[in-house]
Parts: C-alpha cells; sequence; structure tokens
C-alpha cells in the first residue's frame, strides 16, 4: 500500500509541470481577429510572419497614391505561418489566410549608399484575409490608418476585389510577384496565366 | 488498494505522453553548421527565417557584379529567428547569429504591373556568421555557389570585412538599412552613426 501510494504521488509530480504551466500558444494564433463590431484587429506581429517578397513603385492603392515622399514606396507583403505551410503543400490558400501589405518610403541618400534605394519610414498598411463564412465571395480588404488598431472592410466596390480577382494569378492573390510561390503554385497546377 | 493502483494507472496514463512522444527539436535549430573542413553550409529554410528588410540597386559584391540582366537586384536580408528574438531584447548580435543575403533579380515587364519593379530569379546567396570562437574577429562571409551546399569563409582580405566593420551601424552589421531594427538599436544604445 505505501509503496502504490509512493508511486502515485510520483507519477502525479512528474505529471505537474503540465498541469501547471500555461498551455502554449496554438500555431493558428495568427489567424485574423475581429471585434464586436466585425472590425479587423490590425496583426501585430506579421513581421514575424512569412516575407513573400517586397517590390517598388508596385503599389497603386490609397496609400500609394498618398505617399508624402514622392519617390516609389516599396511594398512588402507577409502572410500568417500556417498559411504558408499550407499553400506548400496544397497551392491554394487555406481560409483565415491573411496577407498583410507593408508600404514603406525608398530612400537613396545615406551611409554607403551609392545609388540604390533602401527602405525608410511605414507610410501605409493594408490586409486581404480569406474568411469563407464571414465575407461574400470569401475574400475582404482592410486599410489602417496608421494610428488604428481596428477597420472595417472595404466595400465591394473598391477597386482591389475586382483587380484580385481578375489579375490574382492565383486564389485571388498576386503569386505572380513572389518568386517562391510560383513554383509551388505551378507544381500543384493552381497557376493562372495573366 | 485497488484504488491506489488505478490512481496511479491513470496518473501514469496522464504522463505517457509527455514520455513518448519525440523531444521538439530546439529553437536554435537554424544556428550555423559546418562540414569537417570547416565549410559552412548553405541554410536550406532561409525564407522562413525572419526578413529584416530589402532594396534594390543596393547590393556592390560579386555576385550583384556578376549579374546576367543588367537590371539592379533586389538584395533580402534575412536573419535566424534565435538572433532577431535576441537582438530585440539587447540591440546586438548574439553569438552563431546568421544573416542570409538573397540576391534576385528585378524584373519590370509582367501582368499588371506598370513601371514598377519586382523580384525574379535567384542570382546569388551570400551569408555572414557571427562565431566568437570560430572565427578570428569574430566574423566571417561566405558566398555560395547556386548549386553548392557548402562554401569556405571568404579570406580576411575581402572587401566586406573591411565594409562591414568601417560603416555597419551595429555590430558589424547594416541595421542602418533595416528600419525597424534601427529603432531597437537606438533604444539599446547600440546604433552608431555612420
Amino acid at each position: 500500500m505505501k509503496m502504490m501510494i509512493w508511486l502515485s504521488a510520483i507519477a502525479i509530480l512528474l505529471c505537474a509541470p503540465r498541469v501547471l504551466l500555461p498551455v502554449q500558444s496554438p500555431v493558428n494564433s495568427n489567424e485574423p481577429a475581429y471585434n464586436a463590431n466585425g472590425e479587423l484587429a490590425a496583426p501585430q506581429d506579421y513581421r514575424n510572419w512569412v516575407w513573400l517578397s517586397s517590390g517598388l513603385g508596385m503599389a497603386y492603392g490609397p496609400a500609394a497614391r498618398a505617399n508624402p515622399t514622392g519617390a516609389p514606396p516599396f511594398d512588402n507583403v507577409f502572410v500568417n505561418p500556417i498559411a504558408y505551410r499550407s499553400f506548400l503543400q496544397t497551392g491554394i490558400w487555406p481560409d483565415k489566410a491573411t496577407f498583410v501589405l507593408e508600404l514603406r518610403s525608398s530612400r537613396n541618400s545615406g551611409s554607403i549608399n551609392k545609388g540604390g534605394r533602401f527602405q525608410g519610414d511605414l507610410i501605409g498598411l493594408e490586409v486581404e484575409v480569406k474568411d469563407v463564412s464571414r465575407f461574400p465571395g470569401k475574400w475582404a480588404f482592410f486599410e489602417f490608418p496608421r494610428s488604428g488598431s481596428y477597420a472595417k472592410a472595404l466595400p465591394r466596390s473598391a477597386e482591389c476585389y475586382t483587380c484580385h480577382a481578375e489579375h490574382g494569378a492565383v486564389d485571388n492573390t498576386f503569386v505572380q510577384f513572389s518568386p517562391t510561390l510560383v513554383d509551388v503554385a505551378k507544381a500543384h497546377g493552381t497557376f493562372r496565366e495573366d
């Protein structure tokens, strides 16, 4: 009997760390989050997501047009990691895929730079979300003011909806501008030539 | 007695998943790896690391000069995640920090692009490593041939050593071209004005 009590005590102690430590965040904690008004929360940690590609002078939306510097902005595109891993396996985006388009000014004067362009201040943040049960047409677009933490989905009349649907090479997204994803999509037969 | 046996059995079963499942890979699995000749293995999964920034026409090394397209290449810089997290807390790079400089051609013809530049084929891969016990001066640079999987450290006479030491804003690296890191370094007092 005494031995059994000890065995129980030891076994319970061995279990204790699992029981007492906080549960680790799920890997899909970077899925879209909304407030009670249905507004999307601006992703806070997107610079830790998977970066897809960057371009220069490629952005034509309101934030790019409002660019105070006049120089062509850089566009940096990130996707939430769980959606990226799913894309690698399937060539399409899963539900809750979230893309951040970060616009930054481009600078050509500074340090040892000899005429190239490097990235400066944040000038805009736009988000595209695939959320099948929430949005008609599955996808929605959002623009975040610099200081804002929530944004409403842009109306369906916004140009991004038709442009992405008509010209996105894969599943409403411009995979054609992310070179490593092009090969993945072509291997899965999901790449649509423009 | 029977109850104690059951308690023991239940407690042991509760523990079983911890004991039987394989141990998770350590978070520092993206540290530099060398072969028996001391050559560095080309990082395989750097596109899943933390992206720091991209520039256009900023690269002046051999790969950029050998660029067959003539157009200014994009440079994309990645750092291993454990080093990034350490930098956020300290403003300097820890031992084993590893940076990948990926050079890609820039294209201006394709899809809906109206004059901007987007990224194309891989044209070069360079790596900078901080490895205090292995390299005199703590840092070493490597160039990987496209098909190569290992590379020797470049000789100390290579221009990258003096350029990074003299002009890198933080700890032998060009943090001045990664806007989000500039603020971190300045907050920690580690940013050196050029």
